[in-house]
C-alpha cells in the first residue's frame, strides 16, 4: 500500500524523511558496521548521538542553562508517579488541573503518594473547556500545581501558561510538546511521552529545573529519582538507545523545518482548516469551546453515528487511518501532529465534504 | 565499513537476517502504509505483532499456561524494585544471593523496600564463583530467593537452578535467557532487560507465575505493579512498540534457527572454544572457576595490561569491536550472544592467537 496519511493519536506517524534515514542506515549506522540499536549505550557512537539528540531539544525549545533534560523509560504513566515521589513529602499539598482523562489518571496516581487536590476542575462541562483561571483554588503552599496542557483524547488544550507563582508549574506535554514555542522558564518541570511528537513509544523526556533535582523522598524508587538519572546522563541503567536515536532525527528534522516557530504557524493553519471544515458543516461536530480547542487532537462526532463505521471504511480506502475515536469518547479523532503535513488535513477536510455530500 | 563481529554486552550484535527484515519493512511494514513506529498499540496491526512476540517466546522457553509474560519498560534495574514491591512485605525477608555487580544492585534496592539479605556470597573469591549451595543461609519464611543466574560483568554463570524449595525463586536472567532450555516451573519469577539475547534496549520481559500476581503493597507505583499490567496484556500504556516488534522477530529467528536447544548447543561450543584458547595460552587468562565460566560474558586478562590499548586498536582493525573489559574490571569481555555466529568467536580466537605470537 502506498503511504498513508496516519491521524493516529499515539504511537503516531513520524516524518517519512527520518523512517528513510532511520532505514538506510538500520543494518550499518554511518560506516561502523553495526546497526545503531547493537551499540553499547557507553561508546564513542552513541554517546555522540544522544548528546546531539540533547543539543538539537535544547536548541528547539532554548531550554536555559539551568534545566537538565533527561531521556527515560516509563512513559508520562511513570511520571504520574515521579513527579510526588521527587517534589513532594507525603503530608504536602500538590494541586491538580483537571481538564480530561490524562489530568485525571495524574491526578489519581498523585494521591497515592502525596495529598493531592484538585486545584480546578471542567468535569462539568463534560472536559470541554479549561476552567476558569480566576476560580482555580490554588494552594500557595503546594508542592507544585500540575496540569495537561493538551488532553489527548478531549481535544482540550490550553493556550496560555498558567500562573504559578512562587510554586513550580508541572505539566505533562505528551501531545503537545514541540508543536509550538513555548517558555520553558516557566515551568518547572516538563515531562512528554515520545509517541506523538517525538519518535517512537519507550522514551520518556524530562526537562528538570536544576533547584528541584535531589528532593526525592526516603523510598523513591531509584528508577524514578531524577538526581542519579541526572548525574549519570540519563544512563543509571541502559537507556532506550535506538528511541533516543530516532528522537535526535526527528528534532534534527525540526531544526531542518523551521523549528518550532514554523511548526507552531503549520499547525495552527491545520487546525484552523479541520475546525473550519467542522464548523461550516452541519454535518460534523467537535464538542470543545472555540478557545480551547487543540491543535493536535481534533475529535469530532458524524450527526449520525450509523455512518460511523462506513466513515472509516472509506476514509482508509482513501489512505486516511487511525481516525476512530478513542473508545471513552466515540466519534472520529485527528491526531494532526507535527508529522502530519498540510497536505494530510486538506485531504482529509475534501474526504469529509464528500462524504457529506453522499450521506449527509 | 562491512559488517565487524560485536562483542558487546549490551546493548549488543542482533542477528542480521533479522535487522534485514527491519529495515525492509521500516517504512511501510507489511504493505500497511505505515512503520510499525507509527501504529497504534491497540491497531490490529500491532496487537498481532505483540500476540506473535508472546506466542513464539512462549513456545521458545515452553512457558507454562500458568505463567503471564509481560512486555514491560524499564530494564532489570526497574525489576530491582519492583521484585520487593510486588513480591514482599516490607517486614518480610528476601534472600539473595550475591555473585557479582548485578546481584549486588539488586540487594542494594531491595534493601530499600524489605528485609533483604545475603543468603549466599562469594565475595571473598573476588566474585570469581558460585558460593556452595551447602553454605546458603536461605530463610524458609523469605518472601522469595532471588539470584543473577549470570553475571554479565564478572563472567560468573549457575550452570544449576538453585533449589528453593517452596520459597518463590526469582532470576533476573538478562544475560542468560534464551541461551539454554530451561525448566521455567522451577521460577515464580523471571526477569530480562532485552538488550542482550532478546532485541533492543528499552524492552523487559517479565515471566510470573499467576499466583504471584495481585501482591503488590500498598504504595507501589502503578507501573511498578505486575497485576494492572497483567490485565492490560502489558499495555496499561503505550508500551515501546518498536522494541516489542523486534524482539519478536528474534524470537522467530531463534524458532526458525532450532530454538534454545540449538542455541545452548552452539553456546556451549562456543563457550568452549574461547575458554579453551585462552587456558592453552601462557598469554591470556581468566580468573573464573571452571564449573562456574559463563557462556555468555567471557572476561580475560593479558599477560602485560600495557598492551590492552594495541590489543583493541588491533582487533577493531580486524572487525572485532567492543572488547574492552567493563571499567570495574578491566582487560577484556568477550560477549557472545546468540546473535554472534561460531565464526566469530573462531576469527577472534585466531586473532588473539596471532596478537600473542606477535606481542606475546
Amino acid at each position: 500500500m502506498a503511504r498513508v496519511f496516519n491521524f493516529s493519536a499515539g504511537p503516531a506517524a513520524l516524518p517519512l524523511e527520518v523512517l528513510e534515514t532511520a532505514k538506510q542506515e538500520l543494518t550499518d549506522w554511518q560506516g561502523c558496521g553495526m546497526s545503531v540499536m547493537e551499540l553499547s549505550h557507553r561508546s564513542k557512537e552513541f554517546l555522540g548521538i544522544a548528546e546531539h539528540a540533547e543539543r538539537a531539544l535544547r536548541q528547539l525549545l532554548d531550554v536555559p542553562d539551568d534545566y537538565r533534560v533527561l531521556f527515560l523509560q516509563g512513559g508520562a504513566t511513570g511520571q504520574f508517579g515521579a513527579v510526588p515521589f521527587n517534589l513532594a513529602d507525603a503530608a504536602q499539598t500538590a494541586d491538580y488541573l483537571v481538564t480530561g482523562s490524562w489530568s485525571k489518571k495524574a491526578l489519581a496516581e498523585a494521591k497515592r503518594f502525596c495529598r493531592a487536590k484538585v486545584a480546578g476542575d471542567s468535569q462539568e462541562s463534560g472536559f470541554t473547556e479549561i476552567p476558569d483561571p480566576s476560580e482555580w483554588d490554588l494552594d500557595e503552599d503546594a508542592a507544585y500545581l500540575h496540569y495537561t496542557p493538551n488532553e489527548t483524547i478531549g481535544g482540550v488544550e490550553f493556550h496560555f501558561v498558567p500562573e504559578s507563582g512562587d510554586v513550580p508549574l508541572v505539566a505533562d506535554m505528551s501531545s503537545t510538546i514541540l508543536s509550538r514555542p513555548i517558555d520553558v522558564s516557566r515551568f518547572g518541570l516538563i515531562y512528554a511521552g515520545a509517541q506523538k511528537n517525538i519518535g517512537p513509544a519507550g522514551l520518556t523526556i524530562v526537562i528538570i529545573r536544576d533547584e528541584l533535582v535531589g528532593k526525592a523522598r526516603e523510598g523513591t524508587p531509584r528508577m524514578m529519582d531524577y538526581a542519579p538519572m541526572v548525574e549519570a546522563g540519563s544512563m543509571l541503567n541502559t537507556p532506550p538507545t535506538f528511541a533516543w536515536y530516532m528522537a535526535g532525527l526527528v528534532f534534527q528534522w525540526l531544526l531542518d523545518n523551521g523549528g518550532v516557530s514554523a511548526m507552531g504557524e503549520t499547525n495552527r493553519a491545520k487546525a484552523e482548516l479541520l475546525y473550519g471544515a467542522i464548523d461550516s458543516s452541519g454535518f460534523y461536530s467537535n464538542p470543545v469551546r472555540r478557545d480551547c480547542r487543540s491543535w493536535m487532537n481534533v475529535p469530532f462526532t458524524l450527526a449520525d453515528p450509523e455512518l460511523d463505521g462506513r466513515f472509516l471504511e472509506e476514509a482508509k480506502a482513501a489512505g486516511l487511518t487511525n481516525l476512530k475515536g478513542h473508545r471513552s469518547v466515540g466519534g472520529m479523532r485527528a491526531s494532526i501532529y507535527n508529522a502530519m503535513p498540510r497536505e494530510g488535513v486538506a485531504v482529509l477536510v475534501d474526504f469529509m465534504k464528500g462524504f457529506e455530500a453522499r450521506y449527509g
